[in-house]
């Protein structure tokens, strides 16, 4: 076969569209808040159509309202995708998830304007409600696409206002025709930030990411008894602040004994009655345990529940833990990681192999499709926030990676469905 | 001269009028909601001063709203005081502060019933605002009355809803014509309950309160970086919720390093952003520390200041602390002492010396007067909550005691007055 074209996305282009939606929503701190299902999100929705069907695209909507731009191939076979979403949250920066969707775009139209035909057909997807601030639990489109939420369940989830999911999506005429799951991908490739501060600690510009961690969540409440801070002698104390306070300290350090993989945190902490003349009498936090190996976080799991009984037992105190989140781990397709590994080593970008610890479509996706993700540098590892900064150079690299991650892959495909015809 | 005479309060009735009293403002869980210069706190003191004024007595108010309902005594000297507070907690219960005026009130009515002349005039007085719930600080009228505030400040101090403290007391109808603090008195006695486990634990009837602990308060803001828990290795995060955690364990620490009389207590934390999934980047909490010596409170704060630098340096973090409140030990007179510890043993009531841990409206009162307080138990130690509970008997005792000071007080004032003029 021939080699692969040299075909050149175009960055300051990349770049003048992520400014150009950025204004669909543009918050005066140089952020975005572009909830989803808002008629904000049916703003950008349209715009992204617009362009799709302006490079010949067409787009199809499915009954969880993620969009799907479609570039025929040559071959009548599913099409490889690209994507992310183009939500955010309130206080959302300008390329958490709107980066993996224009970069595709961008990636779509270097091919249209190349002339190139590819084996399969290319899309370019949009995932509703990735980010989950509207409506919770987030990444949920993708989560009924690959059979991880049922469909009714996902459709009747309501927001603050009592407003459904599926209201809001006929409200901003996006309930499309085609039930969601049924439409089948040859791959899907998923351009992100990395949100977290390993590329730039390393000054590398891609990040090959192989996997996503799993994700176990709890919920605890230790109990002690509230007590008159001046009137209790330290020795008649059942104080729930001091337990839950070694607490986090155990969290991190059974993390640490899991280095480097490993991440264990408290992120949220109530305390009651929250006086400062008062022993606290109740303390409820979460926590929070990630690594990309089950079994490790089994490990960490059981040594984070002993050690809560441990302290609490010690000080007098209760304690009742539910687990409320458990996300297994998720290991990406090696075709397509091969894919992302050659088509940085091609464009000549340092890189390094990666794991996601954030959650992404693509962990759904890839129960149902060979996928694999592409990190690009964030400045200070801000996201979820307005600040939120990726370099035009790193977008632009990102695309690039992407585009020749894909046409690999389109490769690939050509070849086995050749050696098939043999 | 004469030996005292075996006067005895009379239980039952003290604990119907806290019974009937507790009806002004009473909650649905059986606890009083009375807040300072509200329409219940009139109600409460109209009441009290048409029972004064039955027995009587002369009621006088001054322009903090403190009441002083006066029998007259043989001698024109300063009355001997006895008395405490009559708002509440908004959760408040049937016993703090309410038993301190009450008590007074059946003490001074087995006077009348006896028809015993006391030397010096006795007086039984209700001060404004020890609660603090509704106008901060607490203790407010016995702190101008002993000028440890100004006037002119306390009186423009608002509440929540921003009415002054003047004009709730004008709406009420309680500004006396007095000016605050120009009321000597011979002697102050307060009774209350202990608000601590001590005497319950102990099983002991009478706490002989020799003082007051030295109260410290802190602010500390511990500051890091706000960071995705997933994304964020373990070895490049700057936790705050790490660091505040530390030190709540370091102020329990240095607390009981300070045993047995000192105490040590984070009460209030507020975490930011407080998210399950963001690594906190800043804490606030609140430090208390008591110790009954000056001194050693010095060396506590000492060590909460260095944990504090210390901690903070070794995780990457920043830290602010200001010093909120500083109230000195108080040592209560040694006559005054005395006097309950006397009045405790003739009763026959088991007793011990303790300190107090909670201010009180006694602590302000002693720097202008000779002043002591008796403490009796509460259940469980339960205070400023709907079910806090003291014992029909223990309430009696504390009114008996009460009634044994304060005759053996005006003794002693009488066998002055008898020396000095030999």
């Amino acid at each position: 076969m021939t080699p692969l074209p040299n075909l050149r996305i175009d960055g300051a282009r990349l770049w003048g569209e992520l400014m150009e939606t950025a204004t669909i929503g543009a918050t005066r701190k140089g952020g975005i808040c572009r909830l989803t299902l808002t008629d904000l999100d049916r703003q950008v929705r349209d715009w992204f159509k617009a362009r799709a069907e302006g490079l010949g695209c067409t787009v199809t909507v499915d009954s969880m309202g993620a969009m799907f731009a479609r570039r025929p191939g040559r071959a009548d076979i599913p099409p490889i995708a690209m994507g992310s979403h183009l939500d955010t949250q309130p206080t959302g920066g300008k390329f958490d998830g709107v980066l993996g969707v224009l970069a595709a775009l961008e990636a779509l139209r270097t091919l249209v304007e190349a002339g190139y035909e590819t084996h399969a057909p290319i899309e370019v997807i949009n995932w509703t409600n990735e980010e989950g601030a509207r409506f919770q639990p987030s990444m949920v489109s993708s989560g009924v696409f690959a059979g991880a939420f049922e469909h009714d369940w996902a459709s009747a989830r309501s927001d603050p206002a009592g407003v459904t999911f599926a209201e809001a999506l006929e409200a901003i005429g996006y309930r499309g025709w085609q039930r969601c799951g049924d439409h089948p991908l040859s791959a899907f490739f998923e351009l992100h930030i990395e949100q977290g501060p390993i590329l730039e600690a390393e000054d590398k510009t891609i990040g090959i990411v192989t996997g996503i961690q799993g994700i176990r969540w709890f919920e605890a409440t230790v109990r002690g008894q509230d007590a008159h801070t001046g009137a209790t002698p330290m020795n008649l104390r059942k104080n729930a602040l001091l337990g839950a306070a070694r607490l986090v300290e155990r969290v991190d350090a059974i993390a640490r004994r899991h280095a480097p993989h490993a991440v264990g945190t408290v992120g949220r902490m109530e305390v009651k009655p929250n006086s400062p003349n008062v022993v606290p009498g109740e303390v409820f936090f979460t926590v929070d345990l990630r690594h990309p190996d089950a079994s490790t976080l089994d490990d960490m799991q059981e040594a984070w529940i002993a050690a809560a009984y441990a302290v609490t037992d010690e000080g007098g105190l209760e304690v009742e833990i539910n687990k409320i989140l458990d996300q297994p781990p998720v290991r990406f397709d090696a075709d397509c990681i091969a894919c992302v590994r050659e088509g940085a080593r091609t464009a000549g970008f340092l890189a390094r192999e990666i794991t996601s610890g954030a959650g992404h479509d693509a962990g759904y996706v890839s129960r149902v499709a060979p996928s694999a993700m592409i990190f690009v540098p964030c400045r200070d590892s801000i996201s979820h926030n307005e600040v939120e900064y990726a370099a035009p150079e790193h977008c632009a690299a990102g695309a690039q990676v992407l585009l020749q991650a894909v046409l690999r892959y389109d490769r690939l495909l050509q070849e086995r469905a050749a050696t098939r015809r043999d």
